[in-house]
């Protein structure tokens, strides 16, 4: 199998990416792997323990966050990630396409070159998120579509539930809607009319609304929502999380050798919080709905994320999600497709 | 100053209500308080200190979380919350209402016993949180409106301001909208509107977007929002801060005897940080825009976060905040007002 990579994306590129690349193609001997990047990125490629299953297309530009998104798709064809995903739309023997570039840029150019699933209104992000009791919940939509339709939002569990069953083996997933109450009645228009569609809708296993709060109980397995709402439930959770660990450091600096010692003691402790919190082991945030498989992995990643997005993008090709999401729409068997 | 307060509201009703209610009167002199309560609330109030400066207006009935709030409004008229709000629209010797009670009825009530300012389309409730940096944001809608429209958050960031300057003392507060990206373009239709009206507005000092991880930054002293992604952000922060502490508390427990001596040593570090991202030291939830001052405390709040809530509802009334919203209606010197 086949699938390209974004040499040039993220904040630790194209170190990171190279070393993530090898150790994917470590633990899977049936992988080849399409690196699209700059000039100097072939000098790592010959450093790769892997280098015979690595193909390199060189780009001879590169995307940056201060671009504007649909402007640097149409303007530079030659950047590393656009170049990406035209290949990917190129040939059936590119399978996905991973990249820790600019989000905005690599949602226009999944729009653009590669293509929506014809039928998919509106493809979703989804992030993978930990649960408190060390399960796996998939949010979605994470901020593509700052306006939704209800359908929109049936669409989205009904993908989510491809992805969770094809990737993590988990058969009729329960479907909760994100809302600002748990009673039936809660909502604004948009979650009202959610729920009357999900309620109806019988391939799902809709378990009715979910509070913000409650989003990594394990109460639902995949939660829609969307994606100003969801962009604003992912970013106010990380940014607690990060008041959180900020200020425990800052008290700790203040509280003298007694606190110091205290977080010494703590290390480990601390360490394997940060790890249980961290849902770049996961992988990246996939964008679902588009013809080919995409994955977008955060852009301050380490090669082992890069890894675990490129074993995610392996996954979900081998159970075939996009196909499944694409013979719903066409057998027209769910009610809302 | 006659405050009024609900006897029966909350998980620690009435004992945490009556306790205090004597802290405040013994902070100010020139409080008095009217509570009211069921019978039995009568004996505890016997036990006061500051008994003298106490009325007692007795309930027959109680509000539950489980009563459907406007339901609850009508059949209860004896009920310790709804007494209070008729009691206080019956009199200008009456300058506020202190309720732990549901949030719901109390919002209902609200409207429906005091009625919102002649001027006003939507009263919103109004979390004070702590910043980073030891500051305070004032934040709002947090969820009485699940659909708005753009006038709606400008008379939002109105209030908030009348309410941060006149409270917290500091004047022309940069006032931000919680929006799905910094960038001034970013939004979905309702921020986008939003953020030209605000930015026309000459009252208002606007900052412009403020992201979800920031709202806790100090980069903005209000943050506006719709009630919908109001609630999904106070929650979500709620909920990403109790999965840490529980998986603190877990990962401790299993990390044996270092782990349990470094927690012993940390324990002040915890608690002053537990203190820090403690809202309830602020007093309560206000709602903004009633013809009155309103303040809802949390469920589970205990005696010291009453008094604070009483200390609250003091300021916002010798601040008259109320008032100067009411007058910027009736002047019309508010462009959207």
């Amino acid at each position: 199998m086949k699938i390209i990579i974004d040499a040039n994306g993220g904040d630790n590129a194209p170190n990171a990416v190279i070393e993530g690349v090898d150790l994917a193609l470590n633990e899977n001997s049936n992988l080849e792997i399409t690196i699209t990047g700059t000039k100097d990125v072939l000098s790592l490629i010959e450093g790769m323990t892997n280098k015979s299953r690595v193909v390199f297309e060189e780009a001879t530009d590169v995307i940056t966050n201060d671009d504007a998104p649909v402007d640097a798709v149409r303007k530079k064809p030659n950047s590393s990630l656009v170049k990406g995903l035209s290949l990917l739309k190129s040939s059936d023997e590119y399978s996905a396409f991973v990249s820790a570039g600019s989000t905005g840029a690599l949602l226009a150019g999944a729009y653009m070159k590669v293509g929506r699933i014809n039928g998919i209104n509106r493809p979703a992000l989804v992030s993978v998120l930990p649960t408190v009791d060390g399960g796996k919940v998939l949010f979605l939509d994470c901020g593509v579509n700052a306006d939704c339709k209800s359908q929109n939002l049936v669409q989205f569990a009904l993908m989510g539930k491809y992805y969770f069953t094809g990737v993590l083996g988990i058969d009729n997933p329960k479907v909760g809607l994100l809302n600002n109450g748990a009673e039936s009645h809660k909502g604004n228009e948009l979650t009202k009319e959610t729920y009357e569609l999900l309620s109806a809708e019988k391939s799902i296993n809709f378990v009715g609304n979910i509070e913000a709060r409650d989003i990594l109980s394990g109460n639902a397995d995949i939660v829609v929502s969307d994606g100003f709402s969801g962009n604003v439930a992912i970013k106010s959770m990380e940014g607690m999380a990060s008041s959180i660990f900020y200020l425990l450091k800052k008290n700790i600096k203040s509280s003298g050798l007694k606190g110091k010692l205290g977080a010494l003691l703590l290390k480990n402790t601390f360490k394997s919080l940060k790890s249980e919190m961290d849902y770049n082991r996961y992988g990246g945030a996939i964008l679902l709905g588009i013809e080919k498989p995409i994955v977008k992995v955060h852009g301050a990643s380490k090669a082992y994320s890069f890894a675990m997005a490129i074993n995610q993008a392996l996954k979900i090709v081998e159970s075939d999600v996009v196909g499944k999401i694409k013979n719903a729409v066409n057998e027209g068997t769910e009610t809302c497709l």
